[in-house]
């Protein structure tokens, strides 16, 4: 537990710092979901290239889908993502069943409206990550039951 | 090294955008540091809680700090403070010859100017962590050669 609580508590002041600082406007245009995003996409553009740097060269995206769902998940999440599907067409679902940044909500439905801004930067981790093995991806998540989480990625062909 | 990378990652990134959404008189007065300061206090009382929830009371003072130095320092930079030193009048210096946020950074003279917003947020954490055991506390930081660093806590009595 304790491993990971610094990047979960500076993970949350964050949300709260970006919400705090900014307007009415940002907010309803979710414009600061969109910060968080891309503040996670560059994390997760600089922590591939350190995960990578002594990989062997992937085979396909599915072979770059697992290193994520386990290598990258466990590297900054402490556990792997639970369950991977594809329609082999460039769609993947990664479901992990207990999500951590969502384990310190309430499991109930009455925070689920909060659950977007706790979710973009995961979002954007993941983007960021394809994006510099060179898969270009639009990454959506979606939450029904807390605190499990369904990240969607639609691999956008050249 | 990849254990810590994501909260190093991370924290660069917040210092970069909080010095980019900040005005210029934000930055000539010193308030994206002390953002960035009280960011790091937060996470500090939260995590302090996470770790002290089973241990026994401290001692005094000194045992807290050692407390901080160790098994604090470990769960953020995955290693030990180097050296504490104390006047045992509440003045101690924590002294981390490989600090972690400043090990991206080249080690020459040039980037000495840029030390303080990589020290701000962990000034805060050690302030923070203080402050939930009880401590009043004022945390600087001073860097003569990197990567190392100077901590100096000045305790406050009432």
């Amino acid at each position: 537990m304790a491993d990971e609580a610094p990047l979960q508590l500076l993970h949350s002041e964050l949300i709260q710092y970006i919400s705090k600082s900014a307007d009415a406007e940002d907010t309803e245009n979710g414009r600061n979901i969109s910060k968080l995003e891309s503040l996670g996409c560059r994390v997760g553009q600089g922590l591939i290239e350190k995960l990578t740097k002594d990989s062997p060269r992937f085979k396909d995206e599915l072979d770059i889908m697992k290193f994520i769902c386990k290598d990258f998940w466990i590297c900054v999440f402490k556990k792997q993502i639970d369950n991977l599907r594809t329609n082999h067409q460039g769609v993947y679902v990664l479901q992990d069943n207990n999500f951590r940044f969502l384990s310190n909500l309430s499991a109930g439905k009455q925070f689920l409206d909060h659950a977007p801004k706790y979710l973009a930067f995961s979002c954007g981790l993941v983007r960021g990550a394809l994006s510099n093995l060179g898969v270009r991806s639009i990454v959506t998540a979606e939450v029904s039951v807390m605190p499990s989480c369904k990240f969607q990625v639609l691999v956008q062909k050249v």
